[in-house]
This record gives structure tokens, C-alpha cells and sequence, in this order.
């Protein structure tokens, strides 16, 4: 079966081709790869010139600028690939700086031998994902190494944002009494590609949560909610975002687990696997610290699957912690994994 | 022995400690490694929050954005390292925007097993470059991929810059009678890394032209000089430059080759390796298009080393070609390899 996308594919498909040396070699090759992949992909007014960089029009307000490099294996997974990856994580960056994102980079590193095919489904996707995050890849790079020396594609995402916010949004603006309000179920993007990647087959499908969270959080801003700390749960998930947010706010904080949503499947997986949904990366999700008075008007504007888990608390006369109280009427103390659970899962 | 930079990492290396997938997994591992390597060597007030991105001040004027990854190898070479390249490549193409370069980010793709010794050492050589070029790296990523799976490190950078000149520097605005200026000699950058790599012994000792181009054409710009295009002369050398710029603008152009300087040492070197030094890639060498009445005070601007290599001519009926006349009298026409002549060079 042919795939529709392959079918559009300006490189013939049918014998196979893949990525050599000279691909990254600065010579027609080279050229041969920008026409026919990149360009058809990703085509716009800036990118066009190809140029050593894209000279964009002036961009009036503070500037959010970030970036991301994107080594999961496998590189298709339930629910994304690691070029909508590529793209939500960099957009996803920006949005937590407040920033509505305009412009992306996109470097590549093949390695010589990767299918021309996963290579063109890969940067289709990162074009569907950036149209859809209302984003534009307006400059690139493309290097090859030789086989044995990478791991069929990697990919760096730089981004460019506005911030148009008077708002200071980061940790020194959260405060005791904030609600931490959360956006959905969390712990899919995880276990969606370890399930890949292991070939496990759960109970229940699981599909990564990857999305742009752009939309969520300019709807929080424009809807005057007096945001203080935004932050999306990738590596180390809510785990990660919490300690480092409490830490870096030197206030200790706490969150009721029942609030915090989680698929039947995803906890079955966890259970199976050893891992805790706390510490599994999302791609799709993030936590934002507002006043508590601001709580129902945020949840509103977040839509369904949003829900306060937790609030800030006074500063106490220890380190600051994050403590988890079960349904059960326990508590207990979150603590950040020391290495990873789950590796290359972004 | 223990070179100086050695004694100043806050990780101690006396048991060469090496880079673990926990280093990239978001939880402790990964704050120590930002902690003790990138955070002391690229301090600045704009890095410090160690948010999802940097938050920029406003910029006045038109931007400019690209983005190199490097992963050439081995990565230290004569006259250079990857880190320097990091900074150098997209300050460099940032320069050819016209644009002054101000931001950089980081993204660090590290293979399980790297030795943190050599990790310090390329992060600290990017800091020296960026000080040397006037850029502040603002944000960054690390990821591990495990070991068998990278090559010990590959860095992908990004850059922004503002444009202050109100020319439009591109192919677009090359004209005929234009002068090509050239601002040094070309091919040791190439030559340099090849040496390294096959553990050539050359006559003499090629050392990498790696430099920050901003200086040079900021030079120009503040000088009043009208350029009209500028490019590097990395991957693809000279060749690739003049090519792609004669096709861009749809001009033919004429070189004299006995004004286009090579050392002794790599004239001798490309010989033994059958290499074309115009195809050799450099890192500290830039084109630059001007009016010819202007030709003059560029090379002013420029300083020792810079010459005037060829000119524009008028277009022909025929697709335009890149004409190189040698000190005999004859001439040939430039060819852009297919593939690369020289693999992971930058």
C-alpha cells in the first residue's frame, strides 16, 4: 500500500531511495534535497530567498527565543512523529514564555541511509504541525553523517516569539495562594512511545498527547487572567515542573492527586513498566500558576479536561516541597527522578 | 599534564567522568550538568532564568534568523574546535544578512560516553567565541543519545540578529559590473580538519581560518559602502558560493584565479588529496558584491589579505555561467560538485 503523503512525494518513492553523504555535502545534492523535500514542504514568503538566514520584518514587543533538539526513537509513534515533535515542542517553548510564536528554524542531522520516505513523512508533518500552530519554518539546515554515527534523524528547533504580555511570567511571579491549574490527563506521550518503541500492546490504545499549546495559553492572556508561571511537562513531566518551579520560587507547594487526571490505560502501563504518571513526559500539557481568584475564569477559558490540582503555599522556615495528598488522606513528598525514566522520549 | 581550561571545570575530571542518559533525562543529572557546565562558562543575565526561552528586549528593526548544526569530526582540528564553529557558523551567517548578530542558542546532542573533559572544552570554546564575536548564548537544550547512536557531540545553533543597514543584501541586488571582493585566503578550514582527521602531516602547519565574520562586514556597512551581496564559503567553497549566486541573480561572473590566494601549504595538500582548493570549505572567508567605484574603500575597510577577485558581467542569452581565467590565459567554467568532496567538515 502506498501512502497518500508518499504519493506527493517529489523524489519517486518506488525504489526506495535514501539519504547519502553527499546529501549534506553543500553541492547539488544538497540543493537536489532543499528543492524537492524541504522547499515543497514548508514553502513561504521568508523561507523562499534561501539565503544563509531568513531577514524577517520587525517585531514590536519583548522577544521569547528558544530551542529544542528531538531524538525520540522511534521516529513514528501513536499519535505524532518526531516532526510534530519537533515543531509543538519549540511552539510550546515560546507559549510558556507567554510568547505568541512566529518563526521556527528547522536543522536536520540524517544519517546516511535513512529512507528518503520516512525523511519526507517526517518534514509533512512538521509542515501540518507548524500550519496548525499558526507558525512558519523560515530557515533550515541540513547535515549528514555517516551510517553507525547517528540514528536516522535527528532534529533541532529554534524559535522566535512576541511577547505581547506586560505580564512577567516565570517563577519569581508565582505567589502564595496561587492555584495551579493543569490543562489535561497527563503521562501519554510516554507511554504512547515506549509502547512503540517496546512493542507493547496495552489494553487501551494510547495516543500522544502532542499538541501546540499556543492557543490555550494566548486564550488565558487575552482573556485577562493575570498569569504568573506557565510551564509545559515534558522530560520529568509534573514531577519535574513542579520541583523546579517550587524551587526556583523558594515556595513550597501542594497538589490533591485525585485532581490530577490519568488514563485507566496510561496507569496501567505505568504499573507494568514501573514508572510513575507524575514523571512520564507530555508533550501536550502544562501547568499555569494564577491568583486563586482567577481560578474559574482560567478553567473556563482552558476548556474541558482542565482542572485546579493544587495551590502555593507560605514560605516555611525549610527548603520549599511538593507535597502530593492521596485520596486516601496521605501525603507524600514528590521528589525529582535522578536520571531518567524513560530515555530519548523527546 | 592538565591544560588550564581543565582546572577550572566544576565537575572534577581527574577520573574522566563521561556523559550518562541520565545526563538528558530532566531530572537531577540534567540540572547538575547545566549547572556546572553550561551555566558558569555562558553566564549572562539573560541566560540566568533557565526558563523554557529566553525573554529578549525589544528589537528595533528588521531581524535576522538561522540556524547551523555541526557535527564535524574529529572535534578538535588546528586553528578551532566544534565550539568555536558553533558560534562562528551562525554568527557568520547572521553577518551575511547584513545583520549584527546578538543571540545564539544551544542545542547539544551528547553521546553516552563522552567524556565531560571534552564536553568543557568545546562549551568553554563556544564561550570564548561568543565573547570574541559580541553574542550571548541565551538559551539551550542537552539531550544523550546512547552510546552507538550519535558521535560523541553534535551542536545545532541558532542565531539573531538586527539588521541596521536599510540595503538589500542578496543575489537580488547583485548588478552587472559589480566587483567580487574576497576577504583572505581560502582552504585551510577544510584542510585543517582533513589533516586532523586522517593524521595527515602537511609541510607546513594549516591552521583553520575559523573567525567571526561580523566585524568585517559591519566594517563595510558602517563605512558606507553599498554591498550588495555577501555569502560565506563554507560547504561547497568558493564554487558553491559563486554558483549559486550567479544562478540566483541570474548574471554571469568572471574570476581571475591568480587573485584568489591559497597557501602554499594547502595548494600542496589538496594536490595530495585530488581537492579543488575553490571547492574547500572555510569558516572565517565571506564574497562580497559592490559597486566597482566602490571596490576601493572596501578593500580599505577590510584590511590586508582582502582582495578584489572578479566582477559581474552583463546578462547573455545562454544560463549564466562562473568563468575562473588562470595566469596562463585560459579559462574554465566552475562546476558545483554533486556530492561533497570533504564529509563533516562542519
Amino acid at each position: 500500500m502506498i501512502e497518500d503523503f508518499a504519493l506527493q512525494c517529489p523524489i519517486p518513492l518506488d525504489d526506495n531511495p535514501t539519504v547519502q553523504m553527499g546529501h549534506g555535502g553543500g553541492g547539488r545534492m544538497t540543493r537536489d534535497l532543499i528543492e524537492k523535500i524541504f522547499l515543497p514542504a514548508f514553502t513561504n514568503d521568508l523561507l523562499a530567498p534561501l539565503h544563509d538566514g531568513a531577514i524577517l520584518p520587525p517585531v514590536g514587543g519583548r522577544l521569547a527565543f528558544t530551542t529544542d533538539s528531538f531524538v525520540v526513537r522511534p521516529i513514528f509513534f501513536r499519535g505524532g512523529d518526531l516532526g510534530s515533535l519537533a515543531v509543538n515542542g519549540t511552539v510550546n517553548d515560546l507559549a510558556m514564555c507567554g510568547a505568541r510564536p512566529l518563526y521556527l528554524s528547522a536543522g536536520f542531522i540524517l544519517e546516511e541511509g535513512l529512507p528518503i520516505k520516512d525523511l519526507w513523512r517526517v518534514v509533512r508533518s512538521m509542515a501540518d504541525a507548524a500550519a496548525a500552530a499558526g507558525v512558519r519554518v523560515v530557515t533550515g539546515d541540513t547535515k549528514v553523517v555517516d551510517k553507525g554515527h547517528g540514528d536516522g534523524i535527528f532534529i533541532n528547533t529554534a524559535g522566535v516569539g512576541v511577547i505581547e504580555t506586560r505580564l512577567t511570567i516565570g517563577p519569581m511571579s508565582v505567589r502564595p495562594g496561587d492555584a495551579i491549574l493543569l490543562n489535561g490527563d497527563i503521562g501519554r506521550h510516554g507511554i504512547a512511545v515506549m509502547a512503540e518503541r517496546e512493542g507493547l500492546e496495552f489494553e487501551s490504545d494510547i495516543s500522544s498527547d502532542c499538541a501546540p499549546l499556543n492557543g490555550p495559553v494566548l486564550a488565558l492572556l487575552d482573556g485577562g487572567v493575570e498569569v504568573h508561571c506557565l510551564r509545559d511537562l515534558t522530560r520529568g513531566g509534573l514531577t519535574s515542573a513542579l520541583i523546579e518551579i517550587s524551587e526556583s520560587a523558594n515556595l513550597p507547594m501542594r497538589v490533591e492527586e485525585e485532581t490530577v487526571s490519568v488514563q485507566d490505560g496510561v496507569r496501567g502501563a505505568c504499573e507494568i513498566l514501573g514508572l510513575e504518571p507524575f514523571s512520564v513526559a507530555n508533550e501536550g500539557r502544562f501547568i499555569a500558576f494564577v491568583p486563586a481568584g482567577e481560578a474559574e475564569t482560567a478553567l473556563r477559558l482552558l476548556g474541558s479536561g482542565a482542572a485546579v490540582i493544587g495551590a502555593v503555599d507560605p514560605p516555611g522556615n525549610q527548603p520549599p516541597l511538593v507535597r502530593v495528598r492521596t485520596s486516601l488522606g496521605t501525603s507524600r513528598i514528590l521528589d525529582l527522578p535522578s536520571g531518567e525514566q524513560l530515555p530519548r522520549i523527546c
